[in-house]
């Protein structure tokens, strides 16, 4: 802990290398159990179908921003239920490397769903017909949340 | 996530903000059920005693961080248990804003502890004779910990 992270200048070249630590986001899997999971569709590059989400600024904490990022890219307003996980790979995001913290999550009134932020359109998918290929790792990621689910499944006779 | 995040520079002043995201870092609590957690004593400010951890690299892994730096702070070869949390409060550390990955851990070979890089020193501790004040939000994270242990707790009658 006694490094300081600093990162460089793309003006001047001096400070160090361009990106010293991952950039930290965060990710929220909004889930109602009729309707299935939130996604977005991107507007921006990388395109394709993803998990709302986005960067955590300084000065806010994670679980905020996982609850500010869920209301500007789908309009809902979310209780955060639980940590998913932390994803990290340095090849996760094809345009840097970011490591987010990912929330379980339920929608206080899923009717509110529009696309916000970033979003080209919002809606819920079934977890057993999700779009593919998903952006990022973010079927990788909902392939662990539906693993989750299914421990605790009951099946039906 | 169509922001990118950009760091300003200390030398030019341009870029932006000095500090868009928090610094990503990881800590371990490394545990034994008999010796109980290892701490080290910081030589670098703040000082006092703290969980091992630090920044975590771009290009690295999460996991890799904790893994990387339990061996540095500690001589441990530790495996990763579970994951104790996501702590970020604005506040957590004085010197500017990080949020930090907490794993739980086992080590290979306990008899190897030893203080190394920012360490003064290097022990177990009892979880139930911690000092006090630890450094940062670290009394925090160990009493998560300590509670989640105690749901599983067998009394001795």
């Amino acid at each position: 802990m006694s490094l300081k992270p600093e990162a460089a200048c793309p003006h001047c070249g001096r400070g160090g290398p361009r990106q010293r630590n991952p950039f930290p986001t965060v990710d929220v899997v909004i889930h109602d159990p009729v309707r299935g999971v939130v996604l977005v569709e991107r507007a921006n590059a990388p395109h394709g179908w993803a998990l709302p989400g986005g960067f955590v600024d300084a000065g806010e904490s994670v679980p905020a921003a996982a609850v500010r990022e869920a209301r500007e890219e789908t309009g809902l307003d979310v209780v955060l239920t639980g940590l998913v996980g932390v994803y990290s790979d340095p090849g996760r995001d094809p345009r840097f490397h970011t490591m987010s913290v990912v929330y379980s999550a339920q929608a206080r009134d899923p009717a509110c769903l529009r696309a916000g932020d970033d979003a080209a359109r919002a809606r819920f998918w079934p977890l057993d017909g999700l779009p593919a290929p998903l952006a990022f790792d973010h079927a990788d990621i909902l392939g662990d949340f539906v693993a989750a689910l299914a421990r605790f499944a009951v099946k039906s006779s």
